[in-house]
C-alpha cells in the first residue's frame, strides 16, 4: 500500500531517488565479516553501519573539506540511505513495511576544518521523508571522525521501526 | 510529582542548574534540518544528539585540550545535557515524565593527544543524576572525534524511557 | 544450559578465550565515573562503552595504524567484548541469559592513513559468534575516532536482548 498522502508509491520514490543518483541498488547488498546487515528485536529494526558502496566500490571516498566537496559527500549520505532501505526492503519484503524510521547516526570522514556535518546528514534526513514520508522523520546524532573503513567518506546507521499490521 | 527521595522537585533542580550554568533553556529548542529533536517509540524517547547552543549561539566551540579547556568543555556537555532535558520536558509535559534514563553517547571534539573525554562525559552524567536522582543513572559511551557540526566542542545524544503511570 | 548446536558451554567458551588472550575477567569490572556499566529496560540491555581495560590498566592504548598494529588493535576489541560479556555474565547471572547480541559500536582510535576500522572490528564479531553461537550475531557500526579515554586504542559498546525463558 503506498502511504495515503502521496499517490506514488514508496517503491516508486525508492527507484526515481536511484535514478537520479544515477546507481542501482537492486541486487543484494553485500556486507563483510561475521555480522549481520540488520537485525530485527520485536518491532525494532537495528541496520549496520553503510558507507557509500555501490556493487564492490565505495563511490565516495577521502575527507570530506579537503578531498571530497560537500556536495559530493551528500552524494555518498545518500547512497548509505538507499542502502539501508534496500536491506530493510529486502528483510521485510516492501518499504511499506517500515513504520517508522526512529534514529540515524551520521558518521563524516572530516578534514579538521570541516563543520557542516549537518548538512551532509541533510542529504539523508531529505531522502529518508522524500521516500517514506512523515515515517520518515527520526532523531539524528551527525559527528566528524578522523577515518572510516576503506577511507569513505560518510557512514549511517539507523533504527527502525516495523509497520503495525 | 516530585521524586520521593527528595522534596526538591526535578524542575526546580533543573532551574537551579541553568542558573548556575548562567544561561535559559525556557524557549524553544531550535533544531537544524529535516529532523525530528526527538522521536518517541512505545516508552522508549530517543533524543537527537544536541550541541551546546542556546538559543543561536553555540557557546562552547573548538577542539577540547586546544582551545578549549577541560573545564570549559564540562560546562559544553552540562548545557548538551540541559537541552535535551528541555526537549524531554517539552515533549512529556514534565521532567516527571522521565522513567529512566537509559543512554547517552557523548562525542567530544579533541585535539590529537586530549584523553580526558571521560571527565567532560562525567560533567553530563552528574547533572542527569543531579536533576533526575536515581533515574538518572544511565549507561554511556565516550568517545574523541576530530569535529562537531559548527565546531561545537561536545554532543551528547541520549535514550530516554518515559515513566510508566 | 549451553546452546544446542555444541557441547561446549558458553562459560566453557569464554574461559577459553581468556586463556587464548592472557587475561583474567573473574573479577568485578571497574568503571569509572557516575554512571552505569549497563542498563536493563525490558527485555533490552545497553551496555556502556568499553576499553581493552584489565584490572586497572588500559592494555592496548595508543593510535592504530601509527604506534599500535592490526594484530595489536584486535587483541583490545576481543579484550573489551570479554569485558561486555562479564557485565551481561554478572547482570544476569550466565551468559546462558542473552537471547540476542543486538548491536555494537566499534569505534577505532584511528592514524589518519588507518582504513582498516572493519578489520579490527571483525575480532569483536568473531569472539560474539565463538562464545554465544547463533545468539552472537549482530548489527555493527565501526568508525575511525582522533582519540579515546586513557588513548585506548578502541572502544566498544553493546546492546543486547535477554533471554526467553
Amino acid at each position: 500500500m503506498s502511504a495515503p498522502w502521496d499517490a506514488v508509491s514508496r517503491d516508486e520514490r525508492f527507484n526515481e531517488a536511484a535514478i537520479r543518483l544515477g546507481y542501482a541498488f537492486d541486487g543484494e547488498i553485500k556486507i563483510g565479516g561475521n555480522y549481520a546487515p540488520l537485525i530485527r528485536r520485536s518491532d525494532l529494526v537495528f541496520v549496520s553501519g553503510q558507507v557509500p558502496r555501490v556493487g564492490d566500490t565505495v563511490v565516495v571516498t577521502g575527507a570530506v573539506g579537503a578531498e571530497v566537496s560537500l556536495e559530493r559527500a551528500r552524494i555518498g549520505a545518500s547512497v548509505c540511505i538507499m542502502r539501508a532501505l534496500a536491506l530493510l526492503r529486502q528483510a521485510l519484503g516492501s518499504l511499506d513495511g517500515i513504520g517508522a524510521i526512529i534514529r540515524i547516526g551520521v558518521y563524516v570522514h572530516s578534514a579538521p576544518g570541516f563543520t557542516q556535518q549537518s548538512e551532509v546528514a541533510d542529504a539523508a534526513s531529505d531522502l529518508l521523508v522524500y521516500v517514506l514520508g512523515a515515517a520518515g522523520a527520526h532523531a539524528r546524532t551527525s559527528v566528524g571522525v578522523i577515518q572510516l573503513p576503506k577511507s569513505a567518506s560518510v557512514e549511517i546507521d539507523l533504527v527502525a521501526a516495523v509497520a503495525q499490521r
